[in-house]
């Protein structure tokens, strides 16, 4: 055992892939924990989910990453527990780690606002698992179409409804648009893709609200293009097997849709809720710990939030947003924070988030971008887009492999990734599903026959 | 409804996708039906199994595939029957297809010679979903290995079988005795994964028993320098949760494993067997039937069979084997069969098989080949074997993608995609894992610190 400075960081995600990174030539003793044993670019997810890329592209193991970084190790493991008095973490399987400095980058999960029952009909898209298993809805909903006769139940299964309109569900939109207008083009005898219908539900009166309002009337009018029908001050009141009831400007209503993915809030990981308790800190409604100006917990200085789980505030007193540039700049600033203490170096000024500009894509060559005050939109947005996605993806291999698949896919509109994966037998069974529903199968008994030139 | 010939080809692999692109301006409807939305090239399995590709390279959607053809139309569905009397094709949801002429390419599946209830010890390698399981078991055990301190139980987990010696088998456990040298190499603290033992079990004299014998030994010492030992004339008498149980020559012996693979044997798909009792053909021990020399089945010459579930012999009367090969050139010969009796032109010669090699690859730039009679090992049986995968991979865009990960691979040593992916919360929680089996992690409380410099 020596006697060197030991650093826990809790999650992988950016701010905590950041903050391992930037300690790496500090002399402190760094653990990094996390569930998982990769980092996941989560801002690329909805290309897994619309089957632009697969997930080996988007995610970098943590110990390939960090490997050579000889003062870190990984661990997989499940936080369960943090005594900030004794200044341990406590793992699920009973190992406990004792630390002289934390930070916790937990991250946020998806929020149903209490009605947790609705994930089962209306998947989140936070985690890879989710990612494709919205893939396989989306082109499994095409292949059931395309066995159906019935005009409403076919209407149903090629009906899209995404719920939440910031630039996740902007950008799962106008995929989802893209894959019926073009990639499919081709693919179906019976159902013509472009019938789908892709509904985009918020309860704000605008799509992007974290966007300058121009832009956001921009990404309506590009969406609209790819059939993506934006309606906005809708509120979902349920969501079933079936589909989705609104209100909506006072009136109820009923969506059949056999495809709802839910991109529509946030709440803190599990692990924010039990930090609170010990610290006794602050929370606001979504379960953000309140952290001081150098990011710290109030009454302990050694604990550092990063990222999702820390609610922190820009100059003018309004919360910085759960978004992969905040996290980053956080995770660094905590490292910084982290050595100097070490060192017993003054602690460096407050962290001040710089902001550069939001981004959002909207199908192939378009996107909105608010770069320093700018406000760009279509293809010059789009450019701006791919460079700064291309720059922050992890891995130099996952970098050169997402660029040829974006530049064969603006070239042909085909998408590599367009696989049906599961068990045949337990979660996804194609017949089955017909049978049980009841459904009308199209072809039966010759009635109809390929459609031929 | 029109009155052209209608084919119908069951599967969509190698021979089933082949017969269908052979009929591409054919004067007759086809209608290819598969349970899968994809063809899946399955030579490079293992290769996902091993992380070296993504489950989206090595699979091409059938409908990108075949959608330009235009007198072609993809089902997904699962064919729960076929009436040769009738000539019909049921489906498990109640549709049911007619048909002229039928091409059966439903292939095989994993066999455990009757002791299925192993199969959940030691996942088969023929599907994305087992490929993606066995590459999550692998990188899974040295997670574990990572966090004992016990050395009886860290072996257990280090110890990886594969059980078969054929390609698969041979290829798999190249690939693991890589991953454990080079990929892995700097990636841990606490163990070091060359200590993982790679053991290849088969019942054979020899490993690769397709191929000549100078070719067998030069793999062998090929795999002795990855670390892989190859243990012939040994027979798996149980396969648990811990380990295998052999018979090796006139001994019995146990070996701990946590991960056991199995590359042992196949068997026809269910399909195969309903096939042979509606039309009383022959079959042999593994359930193949009996063809014809034009690949029909006794007294139903509209029902061609073509690849793993056909039982056709070479000029020498020995049956051929269940390779990509000759499915390939099957389903084109069946499909060129049709277009004959379609046209009323006479029927094309017997089929003949065209042999044009085995190939098998062993780790990084070596290989064994016999190609057209010349036995090629090393680098240029590597070459040829990089340039013939590459050339039959469906997909432009898949081709370019594995052309550059293998390329990224062989100059840094890393794999792209090592993610252990998979629910925590169901089929997988490391630390309940751990839990579970009373294991005991090894950095409890402090005792071991990270390992520096």
């Amino acid at each position: 055992m020596n006697g060197r400075s030991k650093v826990i960081i809790i999650g992988g995600g950016f701010g905590g892939l950041n903050a391992a990174q930037a300690l790496k030539s500090a002399p402190v003793d760094v653990t990094l924990i996390d569930r998982r044993n990769y980092h996941l670019f989560q801002p690329l997810l909805y290309q897994v989910a619309t089957g632009s890329l697969s997930p080996g592209e988007i995610a970098a193991p943590l110990r390939g990453v960090l490997g050579h970084q000889k003062n870190t190790r990984v661990l997989m493991g499940d936080v369960r527990d943090i005594d900030p008095v004794s200044k341990r973490v406590l793992l699920s399987d009973g190992a406990s780690f004792e630390y002289d400095s934390l930070i916790v980058a937990a991250g946020s999960q998806t929020s149903y606002y209490g009605n947790d029952v609705w994930q089962q009909w209306a998947p989140g898209l936070k985690s890879l698992e989710e990612a494709t298993n919205i893939r396989h809805k989306i082109l499994y909903a095409f292949e059931v179409a395309e066995r159906l006769s019935d005009a409403a139940q076919r209407r149903a299964w090629l009906t899209f409804v995404i719920v939440g309109a910031g630039p996740t569900g902007v950008e799962l939109a106008g995929a989802i648009g893209e894959i019926a207008r073009q990639t499919l083009r081709n693919d179906f005898r019976s159902i013509r893709p472009e019938e789908a219908q892709i509904i985009l539900l918020d309860g704000s009166p605008r799509l992007l609200m974290s966007f300058p309002e121009d832009l956001s009337r921009k990404a309506e009018q590009s969406l609209a293009k790819l059939g993506v029908h934006a309606r906005m001050g809708a509120r979902v009141t349920q969501v079933d097997r079936d589909g989705v009831d609104l209100q909506i400007n006072g009136f109820s209503e009923r969506l059949s849709s056999k495809t709802v993915i839910w991109a529509g809030g946030v709440t803190v990981a599990p692990l924010g809720k039990i930090l609170a308790k010990r610290t006794g800190a602050e929370t606001d409604r979504q379960g953000r710990i309140r952290v001081g100006p150098n990011l710290t917990v109030a009454n302990f200085p050694d604990i550092y939030i990063v990222g999702d789980l820390a609610l922190s505030a820009d100059k003018n007193g309004v919360p910085l947003a759960g978004v992969a540039q905040v996290a980053m700049q956080q995770g660094t600033y905590a490292a910084k924070a982290i050595i100097r203490k070490v060192q017993g170096r003054p602690q460096q000024k407050s962290f001040e988030y710089f902001d550069k500009g939001n981004l959002a894509v909207i199908g192939r060559a378009a996107a909105v971008a608010n770069i320093f005050g700018v406000h760009l939109s279509g293809l010059p947005a789009w450019l701006v887009w791919v460079f700064i996605h291309l720059m922050y993806i992890v891995e130099f291999q996952s970098r050169i492999l997402v660029f040829i698949q974006w530049a064969i896919q603006d070239l042909t509109f085909s998408r590599g990734a367009r696989l049906i994966t599961g068990s045949a037998s337990s979660d996804f069974n194609f017949d089955q599903e017909i049978a049980s529903q009841k459904l009308t199968p199209k072809v039966t008994r010759d009635e109809v026959s390929v459609k031929v030139g």
